[in-house]
């Protein structure tokens, strides 16, 4: 793989999907050759995989049956979309990937982080991130900013309670210790700005060890 | 669990479908609560992804997305259906389960036996058949049986290569020597009056064996 491929990840409110665009904007200025994408990415099967867990009808459906549908999507993103850009050298900017399932799915909803990354591993093949920004904001602040922005439309985990965000937070920070080498935490209590030349500096630092 | 649980297993043409409601019958007369299935069983969320697998319009599948979906179907098929049947203490007859998974996608279609029965363990935790009927004929006169029955509407397995269900048979002689304790293997290669004979036999002395 000639490409670098660098995920956004965060608990809800840490403006991390709002910042990514901006990020990609001031990559490309520097030369750089970027995709941004997130699961399912427009990948048709991906989608309809994803319209089957987010389909308000299947109520009854089991924590482990979604994790490895969660699993299935990211599989054929991955194959159709990630790694082809990678192949040409491309800069992937992927919002959410093997750490959320593990903060959200493993931990926040207790089926277990090993076993969910088992199966990852199955959809992956080691494809690990070579860099994940992690946007750290409090639980709290994070949903008192999305409570403040009436564009947003609240979804499914908007709507949990804040000890589910406290535990996906809680997810995170284990994540972060185990994967500490790709780890970058940026501060996302600063402003948008802020937070935005943080990410973008992170990633311009980590691109020139590569290089190095 | 109270009750049994219990899968047919074989290649294409082995006649393990048209001989599993014979001997439900048999086992129902001997006075036993049994339930008969095969996966995706009628649950709806099961059904659902198997949808999805099976639209021909999505033909830039991956493998391992396949894999995933069977796992994810097999999860949902096993909560909402076999466990509670089990629970109940009935004799659950299920059309193909795990081994199937380890046989076509496993080894035949070469992701790995060991890498399928992981994604499978995080499906089914360990809920893995008491007793396995393995309906063993050669893969040609399988394939003979079928191109002979001409009510039979051709499948897409129907239509791989002799050569790729020789390699199921194959895998199927793997599994049968990994899960020696439970795994039965009946001639099918006989009438199908001795096949479901020996089939219902299997069973009836599986059950005498677990009640001393």
């Amino acid at each position: 793989m000639n490409g670098h491929f660098i995920t956004f990840e965060g608990g809800e409110g840490a403006g991390k999907t709002s910042i990514l665009p901006f990020v990609a904007a001031n990559l490309s200025k520097l030369g750089h050759d970027v995709l941004t994408t997130r699961e399912p990415g427009g990948i048709e099967i991906a989608e309809k995989i994803r319209h089957i867990i987010l389909d308000p009808v299947n109520t009854k459906m089991d924590g482990r049956t979604e994790a490895l549908l969660y699993a299935a999507a990211r599989r054929q993103h991955l194959v159709e979309k990630v790694l082809p850009a990678l192949k040409k050298g491309k800069i992937v900017l992927c919002d959410r990937f093997v750490d959320s399932s593990l903060a959200y799915q493993g931990y926040a909803r207790g089926i277990g982080m090993e076993e969910v990354f088992t199966i990852n591993q199955f959809a992956i093949q080691n494809c690990m991130p070579n860099l994940t920004l992690f946007f750290d904001i409090e639980p709290k602040k994070g949903l008192q900013r999305i409570a403040a922005n009436k564009d947003r439309e609240k979804n499914r985990l908007d709507l949990e309670t804040i000890q589910f965000h406290e535990q996906v937070y809680e997810a995170y920070k284990i994540v972060e210790r185990k994967f500490q080498d790709r780890f970058k935490t940026i501060n996302a209590e600063q402003s948008f700005e802020r937070v935005e030349s943080d990410a973008t500096n992170a990633i311009v630092s980590y691109l020139e060890k590569t290089k190095s």
